[in-house]
């Protein structure tokens, strides 16, 4: 890469770090950003900046945001009795996007995985504890991811906060809405039958 | 997405006029970015201020630099005899990796395209057309794209260089290497036959 210019090549190694960004990709973000007008660029750094200067985690539920509480906390429509536990941000975003969850969340930041020697200290679970300890919690929602880690950071999980009074529950398992049985794997399906509701 | 912080909202959004990248994409890439150590996503916001500022067309050829003559241009191992044109930087990028052309090239930064409403006067053919009149160019190898636009740029140029007592050529139309024969439309496999060459 000789050719280019040493700056154009910097900015094309930045974005070949960013997930699911190849070689050519790179190249065409990194194009396509300086065929832009340039105020708009020097926009796009300060935002960059602005993020990596502001955002924090929320005091209550570890939440990315630029205040000390996220507004999810700090809304008065949102329960703090029920609490959802979720692995990061986006799973959180995907949790908001269906606009059905009325509570408040708990993000960890991460899920046990022995193997990746991520313990439980290595994400929140003790600002979980001390949170369902302190606040007027009934209900902590598991919403882990549906895998290995995902199932024992539940498991985990839920036997700590057992002996605290508070009812544990776990996002059902099933279908996915809209899939052909003959699709279905023979796991998913055997939760789907033990899961069955009355209609 | 009013539970994202504001700065996340828009870092989501400038990632999001990314070529390629749609919604979630955007998401994943703002929140790789605040998994990082701040000082990683400084040097990224400075990488992309710094490319902003710094990167101009080189002033012969119209290659992306950070200086006024490209490192192709100033090299004294590229003849300047022979120019290739290219519609965009990526192109020259692509040709620069086969490795084979040692001569110098002539970005376009775009092409005749009617129905876009881009004109000739809307690329860069009066810097050309300057350099053919002024350097030494013995040959200008037209190196557009095969499609409509590409081809009736190449033509268009090729009518207003010829008067000059230039050569020109264009890339040659043929099978792709390791393509299967019956899966090759007719128009290309007539340009492979048009142009086939003795063994």
């Amino acid at each position: 890469m000789e050719y280019a210019a040493v700056s154009l090549q910097k900015l094309i190694e930045h974005f070949r770090r960013m997930p699911g960004v190849g070689a050519k990709t790179a190249q065409r973000m990194a194009l396509h950003l300086l065929s832009l007008p340039k105020e708009e660029v020097c926009d796009f750094a300060d935002s960059v900046r602005e993020a990596a200067e502001k955002i924090r985690r929320c005091g209550v539920c570890c939440n990315l945001t630029d205040q000390d509480i996220c507004p999810i906390c700090a809304s008065e429509r949102r329960s703090r009795q029920t609490v959802c536990v979720v692995e990061n941000v986006e799973a959180l975003m995907a949790m908001e996007n269906t606009n059905e969850f009325k509570g408040t969340y708990h993000v960890l930041h991460g899920v046990i995985s022995p193997l990746d020697e991520i313990g439980p200290e290595d994400i929140t679970v003790k600002e979980l504890l001390d949170r369902v300890r302190t606040d007027d919690v009934q209900e902590v929602i598991m919403a882990t991811g549906s895998n290995v880690e995902g199932e024992l950071t539940a498991m985990y999980i839920s036997k700590l906060l057992k002996p605290l009074g508070v009812k544990v529950t776990r996002l059902a398992y099933g279908l996915p809405v809209g899939s052909d049985l003959q699709y279905a794997d023979a796991v998913t399906l055997t939760r789907a039958l033990q899961g069955r509701q009355i209609l």
